[in-house]
């Protein structure tokens, strides 16, 4: 359960476990309650009890605290729902592949769930039923730091082939950490894909009362069903509080705070819809239809690519290898895509050698130009090109997409510079 | 002037240079004005005159257009304005680097002149001598993204000599790509200098009718003389509009839009003052108050020290000079501050080798926690340290300061974890 040595040898002690009926008495007060897991955000010597109310709270264990346990945990009664499918209703389906999302607690027990069962997720959102028929299936259980490019081709080929055998849009509960890097991965992998296909995450898992992972995959399900968008999408809520959901392009999003429930922001697009919690939905005007077309998921990716942040001092004889080694190097540059005059020649010698070198920028908002100062001619004329206002991380993600679809530096060039999948604006469009 | 080769052939058969008053007939309208250098934001085969009005015109120069010579450009008539000195006011030093801010037009004549001279940037904005008595110096004269290490030093330096030798206040002109950078560095080198220093960029250059130069350097000067506040901050519009301006934290701000007058925004920490185009002034209840200590400037840095991006797919074996070689390494990791597993063993590596290793989130927003989860737990155990809510970029000029002052691993990393100059959240307030 993640408590301290200490506290874990005390609970030990008594033979408690999770979901063990605790009373503890500090200062005076005592707490009844349900023995959870250590509490992610307290430290390790608090012990959390889930109280009648469904709150958790937190009780620093020291010296002055009794600790008891009064029951032993009950048998889980968890039941497979039968699925009783309604006619009529769209069918979408869940891919699970971890994250807070997927941490389910059993409240009657207090026990968590790691990953979501088929019907743990759906079970945990009785109103998703009312708009839609849902399957489920877990691909994989990982925390998204974890993630790779194995994980995101097995992910597009899962995708493709539960829409190419009936699915009208497909649910990715993700872990935050990647997810907007996942989520441009799939929206090159996917091409025109002819459904919806939504990642989403959570925050604060399930075992919280401030969880957000409900609410973020009802109105996933609201999106899916009701917007008739086609293309791959970031659903999260859009404000701190509970009642307000923004659709983001897969390619145009970014986590941009380590904890809060809107950490998720559209970067140099607008959110595709906005959902409230009543279900009420505006959609954008512009966007990819749902069709029917079959799905082609082209999942190859180039390995050899890397993503760099330029900073001030930074010592081009560090970085040989990866100039030297890879096919493709994205450079999150200063102010409009730039470098210190110093790194320039390594790009040169990069782009000589048939390597990509792809200028982005690290203000991520705007775009970049290196025509204005001389340092951005210089770059260019090394060889380097830049992609407007596409995200660094995009550009990666892109760039390893297309250097696996084709052998030619020109086209490969020419493919990063034109818009693919909403993921920069058009250079003949931008253009003063 | 930077026009393309042909448009240069043309002006150059003319004689045309400089300031050189035009005629340009196309598509039946004749332009006349003074021939201005290729302008930031067109082509280069776009040819610039400034008119009557002050404004630019930018005209494309195809075969259908006629350029034609009117009169050689007036001599300059630049006067040195005799500086007079006015009794009780504050003596405020400013101190030129380069950038766009730096870049001044003598509209009588058109010439750009590259740098600032001492009366220069002053005759620009000569509501500023009401306020305080102003010397100028010129440094250096780059663009901010060649600014190296030494360039910090050097800065540090003078800001420390013009204090001690009496200055109230110092405003440095930078240019905004690594202007963060610089105002972290100076932040740590300068410790509890007594004297507000000020650092302030222009997203437009003087030559343009949007230029925020001015009104950007008139906020500085108010903020020096008005504010009762040390210590090392930035000065920007804090609006699209012309009428408001904030006052960022050196250590805690980060230009966050290629091109907006209002791309600096302080992170995790709000603007230290307001101030609007009257003068009106907000500045925040905390702060150092300014004193008459004399300043002493640390300018040591550890150079091999490093800035690193985590992404999925980032392949250890291309970062392995990156980590036996360095003494510091910053991470931004995604989330609460992670990598992937397969990133573990080299960070382990580097750690036991002696080289501190600091986890920042690339979310740029919130802070770090390395407690949370098994992949943050294991970074820990490897050796990393993690830094709250500091920005990686701050993170990284912090590492490199810091292993200039102790050559202890553990001092260094314990200095690394203790706010220094406003960097980040104490620990002890932030812990639930």
């Amino acid at each position: 359960m993640s408590y301290s040595d200490s506290l874990s040898k005390t609970l030990e002690a008594l033979g408690a476990t999770e979901g063990s009926r605790m009373s503890v008495v500090k200062n005076g007060r005592t707490y009844v309650g349900t023995l959870m897991p250590h509490h992610e955000f307290s430290a390790e010597d608090v012990l959390i009890l889930k109280m009648k109310s469904g709150y958790n709270v937190g009780i620093r264990v020291t010296d002055d605290t009794t600790v008891e346990m009064l029951e032993a945990p009950a048998a889980p009664v968890r039941r497979e729902e039968p699925v009783e499918t309604r006619e009529g209703l769209p069918r979408l389906v869940l891919i699970g592949t971890g994250g807070t999302i997927a941490s389910y607690v059993d409240y009657r027990t207090g026990a968590v769930h790691p990953a979501l069962s088929t019907s743990d997720m759906i079970n945990a959102v009785p109103e998703i039923r009312e708009i839609a028929n849902i399957d489920a299936t877990v691909l994989f259980s990982i925390f998204s730091e974890n993630m790779n490019v194995e994980n995101w081709q097995r992910l597009a080929e899962e995708v493709a082939a539960q829409i190419n055998a009936g699915a009208d849009g497909i649910i990715i509960p993700h872990g935050t950490d990647t997810m907007g890097y996942t989520a441009a991965a799939l929206s090159f992998m996917l091409g025109d894909v002819s459904k919806p296909v939504v990642l989403v995450g959570a925050q604060r898992s399930s075992d919280r009362p401030s969880s957000d992972a409900s609410s973020n995959l009802m109105a996933c399900a609201r999106f899916c069903t009701g917007a008739d968008r086609a293309g791959v999408y970031v659903v999260m809520h859009d404000t701190t509080g509970d009642d307000s959901f923004a659709v983001h392009i897969g390619s145009r999003v970014r986590k941009m705070h380590t904890s809060r429930r809107d950490a998720f922001h559209s970067i140099n697009a607008a959110p595709v819809a906005h959902i409230d919690a009543s279900g009420a939905m505006e959609v954008s005007a512009d966007g990819p239809r749902v069709g029917s077309a079959e799905v082609v998921a082209r999942t190859g990716m180039e390995r050899a690519c890397a993503l760099l942040q330029y900073y001030p001092g930074m010592d081009p004889a560090l970085f040989e290898d990866v100039f030297m080694r890879c096919r493709g190097i994205v450079i999150s540059g200063s102010g409009l895509g730039h470098v210190n005059s110093n790194m320039i020649p390594l790009i040169k010698r990069a782009c000589d050698n048939g390597t990509v070198v792809v200028m982005t920028s690290q203000c991520l908002n705007g775009r970049t130009n290196l025509n204005v100062y001389n340092t951005g001619r210089d770059i260019l004329s090394a060889g380097a090109i830049t992609v407007l206002d596409m995200l660094p991380e995009t550009a990666y993600v892109k760039l390893m997409w297309v250097l696996a679809n084709t052998s030619s530096v020109e086209e490969a060039r020419e493919m990063m510079m034109t818009p693919l999948a909403g993921e920069m604006s058009d250079r003949r469009t931008v253009d003063v």
